[in-house]
């Protein structure tokens, strides 16, 4: 087995997340036939790693040893300096199981207070993992960098993108056109580099 | 970048245990330049995954990043049927600071006893990682299934080795010639993968 992705093959997507699944369909171009985890009745596994990279590796390989096809996860947060990192890889459970984000973007702007920091910088990161059915697997990570601006603005992407201004720019990745998101985000540049490594 | 290991490369061996470095390069045949990654200062760094893929992953991309150069590391441990798998990722961490794995074969014995199981199945599972600095990683997993024996037998080999009868054979990983061994253990399988996708 030689590790490349070939044009046109069927990928599952290790993702229960409609936003990040939008997002990687835009990013991928029709360049593979994607089906939903979901679609096959594939479970949710527990993201018990400590890593993006982890748990990313954790659902593509749970996604690709189910179904016997390639799988392609994605996991994915903001970092907060002035909060040590936080919320990471913990960014989908701080949203709590209403997913709600607005309330965790409350949050992160709650610790700064009690933390009594001016450092607003942050950064996304996005990991992807390919696997192959009991066979080997690639990881990648990309990260953007940028700064926190409250309140929320902009009703665009998902998660936590409202309050995140990528440096260099002046509108949250909430108020961005997805074709600009698309093009400069942390998921974008994952995707450049597992592409320089499979296609 | 293309994921491939040309022949000669200079791989970083990411691991501190020197049973494991020297089974590393038994099994690679002199097809790299191998560095230890101790010989270059690198620190080891915690083990905080709950897989082990998930860990040597973790301690392939230290090693990479912080060396520069293209880095292997090995997690592996034995999983015991009757005690649901343990030690697992934990079986370095079962022999103590003092790495005593007398000791630690002494605990395996002792919980079968108290769970007051005879089934004596086990596995041994190895996964291997090769990360490129700042880059993309690769990761391999290999298994072989067996059975305890007790008591230990055999000085060869190291951790566990002493109480692993594999399918098929007679004795342990213990008693086993290196060249034997190499040839089913799950880092050997794990290595087959390795050369699979990458070779």
């Amino acid at each position: 087995m030689a590790l490349k992705l070939e044009p046109g093959a069927r990928l599952v997507v290790a993702t229960h997340n409609p936003g990040k699944a939008r997002e990687l369909a835009e990013i991928l171009e029709g360049r593979f036939e994607l089906i939903a985890a979901g679609d096959l009745g594939l479970p949710e596994p527990d993201e018990t790693e400590s890593t993006f990279v982890g748990n990313a590796l954790l659902k593509a390989r749970a996604a690709a040893d189910a179904s016997g096809l390639i799988a392609l996860a994605d996991d994915s947060g903001l970092s907060v300096r002035a909060l040590e990192g936080a919320p990471g890889i913990f960014s989908a459970r701080w949203a709590g199981p209403e997913k709600d984000f607005a309330l965790a973007m409350r949050k992160v702007e709650e610790r700064l207070e009690e933390v009594g920091a001016n450092d607003r910088a942050a950064w996304f990161t996005s990991a992807l993992a390919v696997a192959w059915p009991h066979g080997p697997a690639v990881v990648v990570e990309g990260r953007v960098d940028g700064t926190l601006a409250f309140p929320p603005r902009g009703l665009r992407g998902f998660g936590y993108d409202p309050i995140f201004v990528p440096d260099g720019h002046a509108q949250t990745f909430g108020e961005m056109e997805p074709v600009a998101k698309d093009a400069m985000s942390h998921r974008a540049l994952a995707f450049v580099k597992l592409k320089a490594a499979l296609l």
